[in-house]
């Protein structure tokens, strides 16, 4: 029968760890595997053989799948080309023979699926009848082929639930103000997009939506801002953190400190944004950068987001069930109210390092805000709350100390 | 018998609406008042007649009870001295008169303190019989008298929450990296140290921890990390946006944008501290601002502050019914384990414009950590989850569409 193994890569996210539950549970429901392994810190943990034992156990299963963050580790690595240098590969396949694995299952996004294909592509030129599965998660969703990946639906919902309070607190002066939110998503607007779902019938903010897919003009941005502060006192924008000019050029600057100290820095855009706010329109301004919270808040995360990465997962494991390599699970969906979507899976050679971005009818024509049909896109993605254990006023996540323990030196 | 009138001042935070919940609960059940209105935007909104009447509905006070930032908005406002501009004593009082309030409510921190013990010195000087009660409320936790203030355990329980995330956030690589995550509080340190609650079994994040209380050390602080770095990969580091070097000065930088739009910008802390780390260790350094959202993420508020502040907003209405002005209610601990607190009350004047520090001896020797005392002290405020409805996958708070429209112009 074989081992499972299984192993996380990439940035972390809300819903990484479900996956890896229903990789666990599709694996033993299977009966196909004799036991689950992890590998810690990705592909390169594998090649350095730090393999752990999976718990099935469901009360510690349900524990992992609500813990943020990669429960077995990461890692940010390239593998060459396949016939570049054939040794890492090798090494590869002499760790999964050692240990007995049958099928490898690779939890990650664009990087990871590339990863996965060169060795689903290395296994059928060598001949080894290990199954190589892939399997999706991104927060940035730009996956293609899927119609949203895991990690995606939590970010959003922690967004739009952040934007809402922010609502709330800048409403409360007189005084006309603008508040800058910067969103994570480098060149797809999918996060930033779930800003809008933060209103209601009483909260109209953001009003101002960038995404990077269309061109930022500054001197349309200030025009934008005067235009809302017209209407109201209380101008809150989101902004992603990778929007460009029309020169392509993100809109950070390198900044050097006046004092003595003098360190340079990168400002994020939301900062320049502050600033050319305050400076063009002498009004008060303030930035907010979300920052790494949006991917691991998961005392807020989507149950229809986690729900789903676990049926991936166990799609994942039934794949391998069936013999199949070099395949990733995907979601397709039927239709957004009554939401519903369908398992299918991909050649993962056509997804590697490729990127899905928002599409430009689900942008406004100003570009300055998304249309209708990308609020009924996310809409159904952040619903639901998952039930989290508190313990003295904290969340209860899974222990994460076999990831932080550093070996004797 | 009159009306109860009660209003709004300072920052927002997550407890200030229980406050007014509260005092509307005592104004009722007290049956010395008509009706319970409400002063729009603070002192200032009362001068100009902006008052409304106060829902004392159940369902909409336990909307309002976990909706977050100032319901009924907020002014940062000062009074002049008394005898310096009385006209806008008399016009207070004029506009109290007209509305038939017997007993004024003002909720907020120091400032706001300020200007209730003005005005009851005020009423008295001319032979008023409207009582000026003060309802405390801070995130910064600097009031003092109390043992602590609405506000900031709701706060405390959103930074040590996001602070366990960020610790598994980080956990994931194997190379080291330290991460920076700046916290409110320009003179006292409260919020920071609450950071430490993010501690546990497994988690020794953050490691060191650096309040205004004690001046900053650069050679210190870039000694201290590399200590961390010899024992883990991963080294968090919670500071006060107000740190102090011992010259008094504080460790953010005017920048000035090196390209050609060149705005200038003020750093925050973390991102100096960031970049110290960088130049001085050459390691992966990231940093976190928690920015607003740490005074007005209610999806995460803490019961036991909430329920703290309705207390204290009750008392406040008691302390009016016994014709008592210029006084504000206090909570006095009387253990930590079991919790237990009691209700007393003190004159304005005696607490107005002072803050209250954390005590040298609740830091550790070296000024990087915090000691038993302080967690002991924090814990029992995170205590407790405030049920919130969910509609469409996010929270549900009370409308405030009474504080964003523009008045035509």
């Amino acid at each position: 029968m074989g081992n499972a193994l299984v192993a996380q890569s990439g940035g972390p996210t809300t819903a990484i760890n479900a996956s890896l539950v229903g990789v666990v549970k599709g694996a033993v429901a299977s009966g196909k595997f004799d036991k689950v392994l992890g590998g810690l810190h990705g592909i390169v943990g594998v090649m350095d053989e730090k393999i752990v034992e999976v718990s099935t156990d469901e009360a510690e299963l349900s524990l992992i799948y609500r813990t943020p963050s990669s429960y077995l580790g990461s890692c940010r690595y390239k593998m060459p080309l396949v016939g570049e240098d054939d040794a890492l590969y090798d090494r590869v396949l002499e760790v999964l023979t050692k240990w007995d694995v049958s099928a490898f299952f690779y939890i990650g996004g664009n990087d990871s699926m590339d990863t996965i294909a060169k060795l689903a592509t290395y296994g059928k030129q060598v001949g080894s009848d290990i199954r190589f599965i892939g399997v999706p998660k991104t927060i940035d969703n730009d996956l293609v082929c899927t119609d949203h990946a895991p990690g995606y639906g939590s970010a959003a919902k922690y967004i739009a639930t952040s934007m809402l309070e922010i609502a709330h607190d800048t409403a409360v002066y007189e005084a006309p103000c603008v508040t800058i939110v910067e969103i994570m998503g480098r060149d797809a607007g999918w996060l930033t997009a779930s800003a809008a779902l933060a209103r209601n019938s009483y909260n109209p903010t953001p009003q101002l939506i960038y995404l990077p897919e269309v061109a930022f003009s500054r001197t349309r941005f200030i025009q934008d801002v005067k235009d809302c502060l017209s209407k109201t006192n209380n101008v809150v924008v989101a902004v992603s953190e990778g929007i460009r000019d029309d020169k392509g050029l993100y809109l950070s600057a390198k900044m050097k400190a006046e004092d003595k100290f003098g360190h340079m820095q990168l400002s994020g855009v939301g900062k320049y944004l502050e600033n050319l706010v305050k400076d063009e329109l002498s009004i008060k301004c303030r930035s907010v950068e979300l920052s790494i919270l949006q991917r691991c808040a998961a005392h807020i995360a989507s149950k229809t987001d986690l729900d789903e990465a676990v049926e991936l997962g166990k799609e994942a494991a039934n794949l391998a069930e069936q013999g199949l390599t070099g395949v990733m699970p995907i979601l397709k969906r039927g239709s957004n109210d009554p939401y519903t979507v369908i398992l299918q899976h991909v050649d993962i050679s056509t997804i590697a390092n490729q990127e899905s971005k928002v599409p430009r009818e689900w942008i406004n024509e100003l570009g300055n805000d998304v249309t209708d049909k990308m609020i009924e896109y996310i809409k159904p993605l952040v619903q639901g709350e998952v039930v989290i254990g508190y313990s003295e006023g904290l969340p209860v996540y899974g222990d994460i100390s076999h990831l932080t323990k550093k070996e004797e030196g």
